[in-house]
């Protein structure tokens, strides 16, 4: 209309991004120089822009220098990852401030910036056990995680609610245990398990939803291009729920084992994988050859948190291999696994990553920690104790304490549509997260890293998931990122008013910064 | 985790929906009793509760009578509409507060709501060739449209940037009209037009994309299920651009035709459809039969603004027309044609609705006009005197003044990422709408409603759309439903602060309120 035409100029005007704006980098770059100028690069989007990269092999692993003058933009990397870290660090460069988009012509600031990471575990952990959210979803969560320079995709497959992946050799693990016949709907009432009516009216046939060797390597594929490590996580030997009911000989008691499955609740049950069967040993052996055949990975997560010892104690065949191992009493029992699978892994290649309980016994220095819990009593302290104690003991660890990184803990937000675990985590908590906190100075070159854990009970749908994640994640970046504390969350903060609008225009459904 | 387990209950309690807080309702019913106590339903979803249903023909069309009581659901109504809207009211009903989702098993307030609409044309327009947003978005656009009890989809299908209905007859309508080859890009600067150098950086090549009859047939079948009415427009004789590239014969000026859709501005263009070349006029006759097969609706829209003369003026064919049919001046080929496809299409059982431009003439009562303008000057005053004269002379009309209805205007929000036309809509103001404002008492049953009309120059995708159309549309939609002033704002504001967390919950990209 004749209005409009009138107004264009105006409001394009309006829309113009001031190049001359300090620049917004979330994560922060240790270190940025603006100088005056801008440099108009001929081309309109930031993919295409002409750069002229060098190795330098005296930049850190992942680090880079980038530099734009007036008349083109360089960038010097060790590896081929900084040189991507690089091109992000363009890309929002070439953001406009007031929309995700580029300005076109792009104008880039003159800057040289001088950037590496301080952790080389910067991770995102997706529970799609509880809810399951399918490659389009997870390759939603893959961009953004590299638009942020994270490079591990912790990929929670197998639980007591559910089975994830297709293993051929056992189809049963994925016809049964990839189904629920009795999963939460939303909004409904998890307190009442048992009641049989409000179970009724509560649930829903859930799944099946699994995937297959191909949909695995198209995400790999998806996640190798932007330098991000996919490691998958196989639960044992407890939250085994959904691979006992499927195949129920592989517990220690086959008659009750396959309750677990039809109930309601979320959490973990009782019955667990028999460390005394053989034939369970093999099967988890036959389960990880697939997984080792699948992922590159060369850290392989086997869970071990939360492992009840009840049925181990009652069950024959796990006293008896107690009795044959020498072990002292059932509690060693998962470090007897845990030791099993460390080296049934290593003549693969491979290392295992286990959470914090896989320390309680004696296992192999090779085996990395992942501590969750703040203290050694389950989720109670308010201290990193049990992270620290692994690596004063030499152990490599990935921190990502409850209390500080788990994002289905409440935000804290007046205006928060969605439903959450329980929990306090808001974004001035979620900045404050140092790996290195309460570690010993000699221990520190242990700590790898952390990552941020998006459990999912009460995270039904794509949205309720980007809610929780962003902007949370966006301090989990910089907080593995930048150079630990003294950090300035006020500085953030106002770079994150600027960047979440880059999220939402992204469509990207990023909660109120507070 | 064990920890998670711990906080479950009191997790669940808190995003428990207080059932007798007063019932949140966008748009507000015309009448609603809170009586105290609740109606468990023994089902989770909304669609299942069983209603008895029954007509009662005392009732206005569209309207209901929903009564809740511990016993059970109760809707009389006049017809299948109404019932359709008290289901709607139900699913609002039934909603937590705290999230989209219902909370199970449902809790319904007792309540007696008398409802029905203030205005039988609550519309909203969707332009898809400025932008083309596909199937699956304009289904949901629908399924919100339907949520707030909208009843009419504008369906913008033709203009001088694209043609986006395949014609069987007239392939190169979509072959070249649905495809450009310099269409501005996100953050563009389309204030130099021209610049060829400018031009090349800010564009890109844009589609085909385009509309089968398939197409259609499924959103038309989408949208009656919804009780919605979809009218398509083909704008004449202006706004043309598309079509007369793909057919340069159907214009006055051939060799000139060509070139308008190859150039990159928004608006519109000098060359149009030839008034006095018979085979464009039986070109436009063929067009609209394939309309009418397709579209059910009674009403179709023939477009009609902002059509310059000037071709027409130098046209000898357009000149000789002028004389052949006995008319005074150039100005009066608007209506004559105006004339002949309101007989044509009468002939087929449809009224025509145009922009108010087309009342300018002499047209027949029957031929509806669509009010965009706010005065007889081109969009400059501040009166809706067009709407409201067109009433006078009897004409029905649908109001859509652009500064109340154009919602590809500026929300004045302090954090905003996306581009808008300009202009200045924020929610009070697109609340404040009210059709019949300056229409004479004697004159008003002419008013058929109004719609907002959603521009789409400086829209590029789901999410810039959602951001736009909401909250806004609720302001519509309820300026639209309920009786006219005295409306509070700021009742509507605080609905919206529990309404919006809804829409959010449900994955629109929502705008703040403020």
């Amino acid at each position: 209309m004749n209005i409009k035409c009138l107004i264009v100029a105006a409001s394009a005007a309006l829309s113009c991004w001031n190049v001359f704006a300090e620049p917004v980098l979330v994560p922060a770059p240790r270190k940025m120089t603006v100088r005056s100028g801008v440099y108009c690069a001929s081309v309109a989007d930031v993919g295409s822009i002409e750069v002229q990269e060098m190795r330098d092999a005296s930049l850190p692993p992942e680090g880079y220098r980038l530099t734009v003058t007036t008349g083109g933009v360089s960038v010097a990397s060790a590896d081929a990852a900084g040189a991507f870290y690089a091109r992000q660090t363009l890309r929002q460069l070439a953001e406009g401030a007031a929309t995700g988009a580029a300005s076109a012509p792009l104008a880039l600031p003159c800057v040289e910036i001088v950037d590496s990471p301080a952790y080389r575990w910067r991770g995102a952990h997706l529970d799609e056990v509880r809810h399951f959210f399918g490659k389009e979803n997870v390759k939603r969560v893959l961009d953004l995680m590299a638009y942020h320079k994270l490079n591990v995709f912790h990929w929670h497959l197998t639980d007591d609610e559910g089975w994830r992946l297709e293993i051929p050799a056992y189809p049963e693990l994925t016809r049964i245990g990839a189904a629920r016949p009795n999963s939460w709907k939303r909004g409904g009432k998890p307190h009442k398990v048992g009641d049989r009516r409000v179970i009724d009216r509560n649930t829903e046939s859930y799944g099946p939803y699994f995937y297959t060797a191909d949909d695995v390597r198209e995400i790999l594929a998806y996640a190798a291009e932007r330098h991000i490590t996919v490691v998958p996580e196989i639960e044992l030997p407890g939250h085994a729920g959904a691979a006992i009911t499927a195949y129920p000989q592989f517990a220690c008691m086959p008659e009750g084992a396959r309750e677990r499955i039809w109930d309601a609740g979320w959490g973990n049950t009782v019955d667990v994988f028999c460390a005394g069967n053989d034939e369970t040993i093999r099967f988890l052996e036959r389960v990880l050859d697939h997984v080792c055949e699948l992922f590159p990975s060369k850290i392989i997560h086997i869970g071990g948190d939360e492992c009840p010892r009840k049925r181990w104690k009652e069950c024959p065949k796990c006293q008896a291999r107690l009795k044959a191992e020498g072990l002292k009493e059932t509690n060693d029992l998962q470090a007897w696994m845990t030791r099993h699978f460390a080296q049934y892994l290593e003549k693969r290649g491979r290392r295992i990553i286990g959470w914090d309980e896989i320390l309680s016994g004696d296992v192999p220095r090779s085996a990395i920690g992942m501590s969750w819990r703040t203290s050694q009593k389950n989720g109670t302290g308010d201290k990193l104790t049990s992270g620290a104690e692994g690596a004063r003991r030499g152990h490599d660890m990935v921190m990502a304490p409850h209390l500080l990184c788990y994002y289905d803990y409440r935000q804290e937000l007046a205006d928060d549509p969605f439903q959450y675990i329980g929990g306090h985590v808001p974004l001035e908590k979620a900045y404050s997260f140092d790996p290195c906190e309460g570690v010993a100075e000699e221990a520190r070159a242990h700590v790898l890293g952390g990552q941020c854990c998006n459990w999912t009970e009460f995270t039904w749908n794509e949205h309720d998931l980007a809610w929780k994640m962003w902007p949370r994640t966006c301090a989990m970046a910089e907080a593995l990122w930048t150079a630990p504390a003294p950090r300035d969350f006020w500085d953030f903060y106002k770079r994150m008013e600027v960047h979440r609008r880059r999220l939402i225009s992204r469509g990207v459904n990023c909660a109120p910064l507070r």
